[in-house]
């Protein structure tokens, strides 16, 4: 596998574009993915409150064919009634002349505030110029207008070998905040052109969300708009992958990859963060309690607070995983800091250690802290990624709207 | 029933004192509560990770007779393995003997910093002048002996007509980071006079828990030491009270007045805090679904700082509804926000509505900011506390051990 972390390659038979339609105040706002004739596989929020484009999108994935998604930045489209449902579905339609394609055939996904009615005119004004731009080359204007608070965009590329064929698999997400996925997250769109089945392509993606998109938190808050669509051109010459192979391993192992890099990037990215933390909790009595326990830690305002001051307060962890809801002996835990500046025990046997202070302030100042966790209870291990809590994500929600 | 908020009346048959040992900088951080021959009632919390104080204590509150609770702040005696239980033990043993009773007749309870062992030679020392000090006029001194990062002490007192005798209810809590409470919270100490058995304090305690400390959070973190223990001297000449009775009813309406007051007191001096956040929802389909959908919009990281920035971002609200766990129908949902400055519809049958933004900025202003939701499903509703986001929880939590 040949990996391309923060690049975007073209990926054969999918075309996309971005533009600024003004929703936004300078950077793009609206984006196209588009593919002659593709199938797509999604994940979407579980949030009670689902957004227009997530029904309408929900509902339309159904289709054996997709061939195009539309994506507003800026505006949710979220708790706006039914015209919201009429501005989904408006959308969707007008995309679908443009192309002179089924409307069935057009996913549509927005985000940004909650509650404000779309600006049709503005999007409606805005669909010609996207899809009259469409080429080989435009894709690289894109990511940006599928983010919000975002500080960069976040895209991930690999190529791997299915069934002696090159295949190319592009992601791109946005963050950056009301991040903490539930099934999936944020918005996040995998471009591939691997012979692949509808059904197939959602178990892959199915599976790779529990251990990427669902290990993030930047908030806690789990938005209304989250959906992460995997659109393959089936361009490539493979035979059809099939479930149990060990080319289905291989194309989940890509598809891992980019979008396991596209989550920690939004964690990264989160909201006001200076730091990516990274908890990995090993040992565990299954996957469910790992996850539970090592996302229980990178969610935890406490620890986020003094990785951020660079104070090596363990207490807060050890509590952290205490309320997670995970049954364990605290009494034989071990815990460790570490850094590309090195590594300390704090904890061992559930026991604090007395520490050198100046290394953990070391470990802690690095851009990346990773936090271990060994519970000594069975053989299952998960690792989650979140960012450290500061004043900017303070300015940065307290002034959101204005 | 005659109600003293923020006051401290002195209990018939219980006395109580503080002082300053050192473990903290320069407030009082040794206190005891002492009765002649009491009967106490508990909750602990459900944290996995128990401190030493709470192991003990839940063991020591089965017996028969409670006569003295002995607490320190500053260190929370947690995660510090054998030899922090031998001390906490030890810390009981000494008070048992300075005041020659059973050492099973006494309770500790520590709240402060996680993972140091306490400084076992300063609370020692402080026993004796603390016992030495225990007098009809010393309680004053006891609220400061339990605060942390409080920025002021949390009492509540009311008296009651029991049987035709008043009685006096008396409750002292602590703040104001790790709050999330779980059965129970941070540090609660209800005294009262009432002549009551064992198991219907312990019911009444259970009973007005869910509906008080339960339902607040500052930062969604379950603390490790969290207790709240009820002691009577049963010093008043009323007959017992029984369950199911008028005097059942009358105590229980006190203990709950005097509980829910420190409840609100610990949101409001939630660490960092500028605002109060009281959220009621009503006409949810059961109690526990309201409890849930009330606490999630008080816990969301983007209420709690859009609130902080005056910013009637309602789309947070209704977006933590949303994951709270409970399923409702966004589509007929109406939510308020309310002050002393006046009252808002933000959303009517879940579609967003044009509203004065100068108003809602003076309404967001005050101290007390109150969001209403209606989700119109059932007949049951519930109240939940909470605070906002500030730069100031990122700098005290930032700086915690400096």
């Amino acid at each position: 596998m040949k990996k391309y972390n923060n690049k975007m390659l073209s990926v054969p038979g999918i075309i996309s574009n971005g533009i600024h339609t003004g929703v936004k105040k300078s950077r793009n706002d609206l984006g196209i993915i588009y593919t002659n004739k593709g199938i797509a596989a999604g994940v979407f929020t579980q949030n009670v409150v689902k957004a227009a484009p997530v029904v309408v999108s929900e509902m339309n994935i159904e289709n054996e064919v997709t061939r195009a998604i539309i994506i507003n930045s800026g505006n949710a489209n979220a708790c706006t009634g039914q015209l919201g449902y009429q501005n989904a579905v408006e959308t969707i339609k007008c995309v679908a002349d443009k192309l002179a394609i089924d409307p069935k055939e057009v996913l549509v996904s927005s985000t940004g505030l909650i509650g404000k009615q779309l600006d049709m005119d503005k999007i409606i004004k805005g669909i010609n110029p996207l899809i009259d731009g469409l080429s080989e080359n435009s894709y690289h204007k894109f990511p940006e207008s599928i983010t919000t608070t975002d500080t960069y965009n976040k895209t991930c590329s690999c190529e791997v070998k299915i069934d002696g064929e090159w295949i190319t698999v592009v992601g791109i997400a946005k963050g950056s905040g009301m991040i903490h996925p539930d099934m999936a997250t944020t918005l996040g769109f995998l471009q591939t052109d691997v012979n692949i089945s509808k059904p197939v392509l959602q178990s892959i993606l199915s599976n790779i969300i529990v251990d990427t998109f669902n290990m993030i938190s930047v908030d806690g808050d789990t938005s209304t708009n989250d959906m992460v669509i995997a659109l393959s051109s089936c361009e490539a010459k493979n035979a059809l992958v099939e479930e149990n192979t060990t080319e289905y391993d291989h194309l989940t192992e890509a598809m891992l990859y980019v979008t396991k890099m596209l989550a920690i990037s939004v964690a990264q990215d989160g909201e006001g963060a200076t730091k990516l933390i990274e908890c990995t909790v090993t040992n565990a009595n299954s996957d469910k309690c790992a996850r539970k326990m090592a996302k229980s830690v990178i969610q935890s305002s406490l620890v986020k607070t003094a990785v951020f001051g660079n104070d090596a307060n363990w207490g807060r962890i050890i509590c952290s995983l205490g309320y997670s809801g995970v049954s364990f002996d605290p009494n034989v835990v071990d815990l460790n800091i570490k850094s590309e500046s090195g590594m300390i025990t704090l904890m061992e046997e559930g026991v604090g250690l007395e520490f050198d202070e100046t290394k953990a302030l070391k470990i802690l100042s690095d851009e990346k802290v990773i936090i271990e966790v060994d519970v000594k209870n069975g053989e299952y291990g998960a690792t989650a990624w979140g960012c450290d809590l500061t004043y900017d994500y303070v300015t940065i929600n307290a002034e959101y709207r204005t």
